[in-house]
């Protein structure tokens, strides 16, 4: 099962203040598996990783500004969390426009921790169900989302998991959908 | 002008990740006022207060935790920001209840940057007009808040400002608000 991603290549989008662990590991995962991975950001250089949402790590280096990137280009795509990150991804149009061009594609989308504040950001949990991070589930609620409190959700591509002690079954959950490849697009509002 | 908050006692609630600006000058400006100030918490001990959402800055030690603290003690309460801040205040049920009890009591509140995220969990914005830190501005739209771009917005008793660089204007509006006193208490989702 080691090339089951083979030839497909993974964008991950993520800016200051992410979870190293929540880009790290899915990136493993799904390199073991045999793709390419790209860090996108809001801008090329750097991006500054934090533990536990505030202690500082590394400095990870980006590949491309997501303003430069084009879904057509990506398999997959994988939203970390980390609360700094996702609160400075949100305000990019660049992103919003990204995100929402890569739901529209029917693309398999991984998303763990506070990250799918994009998501609600772009208007894409309305009529999804997911899980995250306590803290947001009432933003994703009011964003029209169902939460639900398990370590690994699927919806229609969208995989999403708590924090990172769900990481096991978020890997392995991205690698399988991410090999499945794109979902029919259902209309806003409808469930699988 | 310098005792017109003589004999008020004014609450903080923040939380580790509060920026420290935002817990500082808002501090100041109510004692210079006259006014005695307490630090709540989640629980005793100190919080580690940040600059710029991620760079720590000082421990502050805290003078009580909320679950402790009576609504009827305070004439005024301070919801400072820092995007961590609120995240971990609004998971907390001693949170939400004391802020659910202040707007009851029609008791005036000052919220800045990212500090309304809090009310939102608390279903505090419904029928509000406030402003906020852009990123947050999606999440009280849908909590059914109208959220205005402007250095300092009053609605019953509440104030709110965008970020540090209106710490002049949110300062000069609480102490008028905490010196007015209590609002009558107008039903959830009527307007002024």
């Amino acid at each position: 099962m080691a090339d089951e991603l083979k030839g497909k290549k993974i964008a991950i989008l993520a800016a200051d203040g992410v979870e190293q662990v929540e880009l790290d590991r899915p990136r493993s995962a799904v390199e073991q598996a045999g793709a390419e991975t790209v860090l996108l950001s809001i801008e090329a250089g750097e991006i500054q990783a934090v533990e536990h949402d505030i202690e500082p790590t590394e400095r990870i280096p980006v590949d491309k500004a997501v303003g430069d990137a084009s879904v057509e280009d990506y398999d997959g795509l994988i939203l970390p969390g980390g609360v700094g990150n996702p609160d400075k991804l949100r305000k990019e149009d660049s992103v919003i426009d990204f995100v929402q061009a890569f739901f529209r594609a029917g693309k398999p989308v991984g998303v763990i921790c506070h990250g799918p504040w994009t998501l609600v950001e772009a208007d894409l949990v309305r009529g999804r169900t997911l899980t995250s991070y306590p803290s947001i589930r009432t933003d994703i609620r009011n964003a029209g989302g169902e939460v639900v409190d398990e370590e690994v959700v699927t919806d229609q591509g969208l995989v999403s998991s708590r924090s990172p002690k769900d990481l096991d079954g978020f890997c392995a959950k991205i690698v399988e959908e991410f090999a499945e490849g794109p979902h029919e697009v259902a209309e806003a509002g409808a469930t699988a």
